[in-house]
């Protein structure tokens, strides 16, 4: 299994953008920072081919060998997310497509359909060509395959793939319409023909076909990329293959159904909140991440992940740069370390005079290495050092969240009750109430074991196919403790709305019925009877067997229950009909939690600060990372690896700073819940 | 005349959605709730046509004879609104296309180009067969043909009907080219193949040409409208025709010409507010629809219409479902058949699990019949039965409004003055005051007969020809009462504006000449000398014979007057220069109403409560409908039908409850004006 | 040189679009209204020649003549901003196309391609004809070639015409690789087939690309004029030529460079500015082309200059027209004819009845003349004669501004680090801050002599080539005084940034080095110790030489330098890391100016009173401008032109009113600085 030993440090590094002086000056930089990895070669393609079949890759022979004289591993990546210009000029048909028909061109990156056969053609040939040229390469270490894919197209190409992809999961068509719905506005196919993508039509498009059209998209791209992968795999079979997801709503890509065709999952990650928040973020994107490897890895919970990029300093959102204050990069790399990291990777090394992103952060930053976030760097690079035992086992977790990429993808279609309703948003929500309260995490797909779990969180899980009601009917009616918020269980997994009352297929394990929804507006709230308020939405919940355990205190539902739990089998089921406020939610998770077993990492720890145990053989340790801007205590025993310190019983945090304790046996089983792990 | 006998309950039904054991379920749901009209295959093309010419009417001869079983009777739909996906691939030049080129593709509804030849002959063949086949059905009570008529296309067909129309319209290029003012920016047209839609510009578009482009739409779909029920009538002439109005600004449909072409006026009425005024929404849709059936019957003040489709429970606002309270959907619809709906009909009767619509509200929710809304659904359809008697005659109303289809087009023209010029929302900003005043209030078309009523208010009626100028001069002069609001009677009929001062047209019967136009920013107010405040608008407003009756009372126009009278012939008309609060509008159009001898309909109702009166042969019904949420009362005297009960002088309406008073003859006549009706 | 003699007043007359006894009405009210220049012809292609080659000159011929016998000269334009219907119908190839590919059609104004072959033979044609026919009319003061050019095209012609640019700009493909930075993203060229205008594509564009699109335009539109200008010289080499220029951001036209080109520079000029400011927009409207027009002129501070274009009354901004009040006209008129300009001149003389601006402001409203916006144009007419001895000589001004057309395009691109960087508001903000404070103020052009300065400001001057570098230090280093704002000198001219701190070119002058941007939210300010407050931007400012003169006051930046002073060869050198609050942007701008010994025009103005002094071969005359809605007082000395009053010691200006003084020697040498000027 990819990522023992040492956790991997380092970014991507693009030496075709820079002088031969200027890579000696690199190599000696990173070994100044104790950079051991480095991202090269991901948009190279001009530079390694820059006219059909000749290969220039002398620059790269020397890059490879510099880097491997200094020490330094390369994740070697293959360029195929942006051809040079000279492919999209030989092949117009190979360039991506929008739904309203216009034909995008070069200029920027990723002008590509992956349907394209041309295009999938010179794919494999460059990728073949690295292969036969650095599968051997003593500085190679890991391929990393294209980079964030997640584009489509609506070209002809597209279309009778299509077409194939639908004809191969619905069978046939009369299968397809069931699914689609398409006697509503008499769209009921005869003929495959008729099939086409989701183009801009008149008016509310077909949710079926949407849905099923980013189903294929993220099929078509990993189809893209397991062709690379055989390629370098049969070049050299020790070498472990990978690429790198880009997070997002927008992404047509199922990343759990992609995490069994990766040697480890890697993940992109820019945290977009401004005024606080980051944090948490950062630990559901990590959540996420080692979510998927589990799942890919069949269950297996050390399964290895790694972020592959992240910011240094500033990152853009909302089309403006943010600058990291000091501290927080360093602490958001100790979170993905604490959540089973196996390094930290940023984008980039070195920031480009030119190009689109000329203003994207990088360890060595316009202004040079003479600057807070190069010495930032230095330090990183120690520190990573220093932990580097803490880099195996697992990570404690009670609690499971579910995630379903199609959820997302079905909520954000035009016609839905509400334009607020985003499956990212309600795992996040429920997220950061457990983060809040301290509990360990993991995040799971539908399907997945469950057994090492107290508590099961399904926010939002709209899509549930019959085989995923059954999932959480067997998990509670065998004693597990179930918490359901609005808009799970509505649709089956065509999206179509399960009839008779919703939640439709979670309605029995629930013990309610929802006659009617009541989305609110934006800024909207409703009082409820305990105390908090609800937002985003409401509903008129009927109940048939459950008990009211929170009901709305105004309004036309004044009266009806507004949080619901039922003892179903062995278990509870709680039900949440709308978003309560962060400290209704924290404390409702709470009391799920502690009825349920679970237990907090920390019980003791201060708001803000966060603790993460990560657990290997024998030996577990500590993370706590002070995101407050004041100085705090934990109560904690162990050995601090940052400083070497022996800590009797309270680790004293400075102002942002962070401690990762190798805990004393006593310690480690403090925080440990009493539980049987899966 | 259509409409007689008892009033229609019922919606549209979509029996191709479901299998035959849910029509079986339908049918004793649809008794249950005494529904006695649906609308059916209004988009069941594909499942009547599934390839050309093979026609599958086998399972509507089953619904159909379903439903006359159940005594049911069927609006039967001509499927013309959502061609098959077939018809999109055999004929990809009837596909539309929209101002920028983009070819519109199958996947919603509604993609066809009505001026296509091939779209045209399909929609005449499928409604040709369904003709013979079912023209002597016995539960056939009424054609409905197509489904809101209203979208727009680019494409050749298009321009060339366009220009067809252009010709016939204009006679020579010397009349277009002086109705366009094309010696604006070099457009004169020398030939007629220069012509072309307004496709995508450089910049501003010409406004003569944007508003012929609607005119020419309204004409081309009526065109296609009519052919259909020329067919239809001819199959059996027993049979009414109609097709449902959609309202809105974006809707290339001048109604009120339309209706002399349909049996009886159909409407499609979803109130958008949400925050009160849904029901002076409502007031306003039928007032409208009335108008249109009086101007399409030539002035016959019974002409039938129908509210034919509703929301049972949520509709889509900003994006956002919003449930109705209890109580409200029963309110509207009793506004509805007060002011003359022979009916009230629904979209839909069931909630479909799959499509676009899924969330659209229906009688029988995804939730089932066991639901608040069902329960509301079986309640009405008693209401309508008891107040059956009530479904004839006219409705009372002094008051005239004038409404122009065109005028609203060329308001929102880019290169106005403001970008809130909206002809439907002064009409609406004068007929909520006129129903807060409690006054009746008819629409009229320009050139209609006026002698019924005692006040005609113009708002915002932007074009203006000779021949509307003539009209509102003969009103006054004879004796009339006349108020107008700004931008009223600025331009021609072709968008030109009139010289010499504002406005053009109307400048002699008004006795001002506006000089400046003074557009206020979104939330700029003015204030006002008689204590008020104006909004949206303000003018230079110069007296040339009119008396100021308020004036402005700050900034640059402060002491020239806001509001003006003038006394012209035998009448009064009244200029309103800016936009009133709203207190302040009721106060004037009250003072207006009053010194024209009109009459509220129930001068003692308590605000929130609507009193509007229909009176027939011999008898007249009080609706009394209680908007606010608190109990009222208001003196009158007859027989409630809701209950039976017999009122003496006060009637007591619970909070939003309502009454139907047949009244005794002294009650119906105190409210009534003492008038010479037209 | 053109422009001397008596001011000319006037504006764009479209006799084309009336009857011909109109034409006799409008001769009689210029010269009621004293009018002497009115542009004809601008929009007359479709009416000067109806079908290919076919001209129709006899109207013209009339209108010529009538304007001659009525003592008014013509400026006579060339209609090329339109070509008729017939054009676009027998050349679509030269309609010009979006980025996104979609093909523009006829129906506005300005749809052409400037780069189609067929379009420019047109333009060349019916430019020669007006030439042969009209090149020695009586009449004939001026030839306007054109109308506000600025339009772009992504077509077929252009994408060939952008290669050959790019050929002859950077030689070869190695030279453009490396100036658009194309090892980014894998962009590297090696054929010039591939390269292609910056169409639609999938992410972010090229910068530098962007850059040079823009930059192609800029000369391609120039040579569509200057091939106009030569065939029109050649006819008459007495007669001036010029264009008029319209300002805005997104024009792609780089005026400065155009400058050299035309015989007068003239602009069209619209302030948007609705609650204030209007004033100062006007001033650095005037001011910028004061600028162009010297630095056209080789450095003749008496260049000529007019203002071409500007709006009686309402004008549009935000889509809303906005009514000027009385005695605005005037003020901004005198506003322009005190920074140099040679006239006033409207668009439009008579509002037209149709077309898309037909509620843009005359001087003749709809409502006529007898209006009181006619009244101001008679009362401004006779003004403009009154103070027609101050038509000559320059204008005072002891500080420079840079401007930098390519610095605020690269401003705008994708990828910057915040949406909020703007060249043109910089340069404003830093304009204000000097006319709020009362100097003079000339805009240079990088390169341009500096001699005549106290002090030079840099606003946001992004792009700087190593000359510019050059050309500041030397102006320091020779004893100048410089004040420079953030994001100055951050980029090459090429839009690559310069490595190893910022601002890398002006690192040396200012004695500083920025680490770090921390771009600041919309409604962010950060406070500085000074007292004042900075928003938009703060910085990590490193000293280097320079001493810290204010500091931030608050978060990670507490403590660092917020603005900086630098002694640097002879000169000094200020640097503002952020946008000021306009009070400390004033103190800081006069202590600047002060240090550098400047004065203001007039030290002892009232705020809001505007005081420019253009001086003349042995006299001087100082405009006072009543900005404010009180009577003011100014000190000064000489004798009113308006009143033909002496003035002692005090100028009393009404409110909104103003004085232009002949000033007595003592008083004109009182204002003036003490300086060689250049």
């Amino acid at each position: 299994m990819w990522g023992a030993g040492g956790l991997r440090y380092g970014g991507d590094y693009n030496p075709e953008q820079w002088p031969v002086e200027v890579w000696r000056e690199d190599v000696a930089l990173m070994r100044r920072a104790r950079v051991n990895l480095v991202t090269v070669g991901v948009f190279a393609w001009s530079r390694l081919e820059p006219e059909p079949g000749r290969h220039t890759f002398d620059w790269l022979d020397q890059v490879l060998d510099l880097l491997h004289d200094g020490g330094i591993s390369v994740a070697l990546a293959t360029p195929t997310a942006s051809p040079p210009p000279w492919f999209s000029l030989a092949h117009p048909d190979a360039l991506p497509v929008t739904a309203d028909g216009v034909r995008l061109h070069h200029g920027s990156r990723d002008t590509y359909c992956a349907a394209a056969p041309a295009y999938r053609a010179a794919a494999r040939a460059i990728a073949a060509a690295l292969a036969e040229r650095y599968a051997h390469h003593p500085a190679l270490a890991l391929w990393h395959v294209h980079n964030e894919y997640g584009t489509t197209c609506h070209c002809a190409h597209t279309a009778r793939a299509f077409r194939r992809w639908l004809a191969e999961r619905h069978g046939d068509l009369d299968a397809l319409n069931a699914a689609w719905a398409t006697s509503f506005w008499s769209q009921r196919y005869t003929d495959w023909a008729q099939v086409d993508t989701p183009r801009a039509t008149q008016y509310l498009a077909n949710p079926g076909h949407l849905l099923d059209f980013r189903r294929f998209w993220s099929d078509t791209l990993l189809a893209a990329y397991t062709e690379q992968r055989d390629l370098l795999r049969a070049a050299n079979p020790t070498i472990p293959v990978t690429t790198n997801y880009v997070l997002g709503d927008w992404v047509p890509v199922d990343h759990a159904r992609w995490a069994a065709e990766v040697d480890v999952v890697a993940i992109d990650h820019y945290p977009d909140a401004v005024d606080g928040g980051a944090e948490e973020q950062s630990a559901l994107a990590a959540d996420l991440a080692r979510g998927w490897a589990r799942h890919g890895a069949g269950g297996d919970r050390s399964a290895p992940w790694l972020l592959m990029e992240s910011a240094p300093n500033q990152i853009h959102t909302g089309g403006r740069m943010h600058a990291k204050e000091p501290g927080r990069m360093t602490r958001h790399s100790l979170s993905h370390v604490a959540r089973g990291s196996r390094g930290v990777m940023f984008f980039q090394w070195r920031a480009p005079a030119g190009g689109a992103e000329r203003f994207h952060s990088a360890l060595v930053p316009h202004a040079g290495p003479d600057t807070r976030v190069f010495r930032e760097a230095v330090d990183l690079g120690a520190t990573l050092e220093r932990i580097s035992e803490a880099n195996e086992g697992t990570v404690d977790a009670d609690v499971a969240i579910a995630w379903d990429a199609a959820s997302g993808w079905a909520l954000g279609h035009p016609g839905m009750p509400s334009p607020q309703l985003d499956h990212r948003d309600e795992v996040a929500a429920a997220h950061r109430a457990l983060w809040r309260a301290g509990y360990g995490c993991d995040v799971v797909l539908p399907g997945d074991r469950l057994d090492a779990y107290r508590l099961l969180v399904l926010p939002a899980l709209y899509l549930a196919s019959d085989a995923t009601a059954d999932w959480v009917g067997r998990y509670v009616r065998g004693g597990g403790h179930l918490l359901v918020t609005w808009l799970s269980g509505v649709a089956d997994e065509h999206a179509r709305v399960r009839l008779g009352g919703h939640p439709g297929a979670l309605r029995d394990v629930l013990g309610v019925r929802v006659e009617e929804f009541h989305p609110l507006a934006d800024a909207q709230t409703v009082p409820l009877s305990g105390g908090g308020t609800g937002r985003l939405w409401a509903e008129t919940v009927r109940l048939a067997g459950a008990q009211p355990m929170d009901t709305y205190a105004d309004g036309v539902l004044a009266g009806l229950p507004a949080v619901t739990r039922h003892h179903f089998g062995a278990g509870t089921a709680w039900y949440l009909s709308t978003r309560p406020d962060d400290a209704t939610y924290r404390r409702l998770l709470s009391d799920a939690a502690r009825a349920a077993g679970a237990s907090p990492v920390c019980p003791t720890v201060p708001a803000g600060v966060e603790a993460v145990r990560r657990r290997g053989a024998g030996a577990s340790w500590l993370f706590l990372l002070n995101h407050t801007d004041r100085p705090q205590r934990v109560p904690a025993a162990g050995t601090d690896l940052l400083t070497g310190a022996t800590v009797d019983a309270q680790v004293h945090l400075p102002a942002g700073g962070a401690a990762v304790l190798r805990e004393s046996d006593a310690a480690g089983r403090r925080g440990a819940p009493d539980r049987a792990d899966g």
